[in-house]
């Protein structure tokens, strides 16, 4: 069953533009036919899930604590880890790659890590000067990059 | 999006007539509209996921190593954690309540988390004596109980 | 650095006659020049850790929670893990071999994934009749058990 | 048992120069009765803990793998976790303060981490430009700055 695996990471709270930005992702994710992945959060979480779910795709929310009750309404599959900031490797893994969008220190550990193990980062208003990060610049343009990728 | 996760554990090889009963328990989760939730690996976790995945139902295997390629075909959503035996309290959390069948100690080790933090188990031809399994004889009594709880 | 690291499982809150059989199992292991590990928290961990803190020993206490403070005074090592239930592998892998001492579920999960990778376990008024593990009557008996696998 | 536990974050390997600089930290880590905490293999880890452990200091190597034999030889108390990349979270977690000194995308994916949390990070020669990262220029500096905090 090679359904492909899109992690998107970003800021558990964000502006509306880049909620929008990501909610743009999440659409584009789904008419791949790709699965998203996130940490299953709010922010661009949320509008990443938001967008796949209303487009008829799959949501993966892999959540830190040990209540399903914090993903955001639009995770379809919680996984409920308790692992806290240790859940942002599965993520990583669990993605064949990551879309970065905005984002803090939280979203840079899951870059550290994905560039570290090998995995693809599209990188749209996030940490810059990360030289293995695919720079874009539009939802667009990250959903052209991966496309070009799985 | 309220989707019931029920979790099936037990060992990760075994014997036809336990797959074929782990198979069942498969088909009937997929028609309770529940999702499958399991370690993702060989014997009774796939029996599990062959009966929900071929009756139409959504699988998830929570996998020890870091490569999806160790999924059985019937994972529909392989999540890699990377984290070994610690991705047992994963398939526990992730889980609405457990179905064991059959099983050695990883199997035990999840029966013992589950009951830890208060998940209903019930078990089928599994480990026997422990107090707070609620046992059953076949693949549809298991159901029938699972039914009942969620 | 050949220094052996014995660790000792049991219950969070016991009563003081356990801690005292815990107690004098930490000491036990501090005299022999190995390491005490441990959950860190109370009860048999707490027994134990006392026992070999006063006696001159080394301890560490593996920790479920995001806090070094919820660590038993006589930890000298805490590890802070944020990991909940799922520490209790690690302190099983950090382990030659587990003495197990009275206890509950989580104390099972610790025997059962030792037993699952080849841990030696030791058991003393703990969980029955479980085949691979070596049950002892009193500490003296665990330490000279303790003692001839080290 | 109030003993503070300083981190050491850096590459796996490293050049002499680099080693050399951590070997000082360590050496420093013992001298100021801290305990150092890190990742358990070679390049940084080993330097610093190394220097720690000739200068009669404590050292904790909290290891990716499943088996203690990755630890290199100056670790006193080897922390077997087997969760991978995981693992760098329990070092930040365990530790007062971090010591960055070089290193890669592991070592950033730490940095991150730490400054998630709330831990301070000193960094010598190692990624540029972090705000809330502390920079210095030698061993010595980043041993000031480290007993200023803790």
């Amino acid at each position: 069953m090679p359904v492909k695996m899109i992690g998107v990471i970003g800021a558990g709270s964000c502006s509306n533009e880049t909620y929008e930005s990501a909610r743009r992702v999440g659409v584009g994710i789904a008419g791949m036919g790709a699965t998203l992945v996130c940490g299953g959060l709010g922010g661009v979480m949320e509008g990443a899930c938001r967008g796949a779910h209303e487009a008829g795709g799959q949501t993966v929310g892999i959540l830190p604590g040990h209540d399903r009750d914090q993903a955001n309404p639009y995770v379809a599959i919680p996984i409920v880890t308790d692992l806290g900031q240790a859940r942002n490797v599965l993520v990583v893994r669990s993605s064949d790659l990551l879309i970065a969008i905005s984002g803090g220190y939280g979203t840079l550990s899951e870059i550290s890590i994905a560039l570290k193990i090998g995995k693809p980062v599209i990188g749209l208003t996030t940490w810059p000067d990360i030289d293995e990060i695919q720079y874009v610049s539009t939802a667009e343009e990250a959903l052209n990059a991966a496309a070009a990728i799985v």
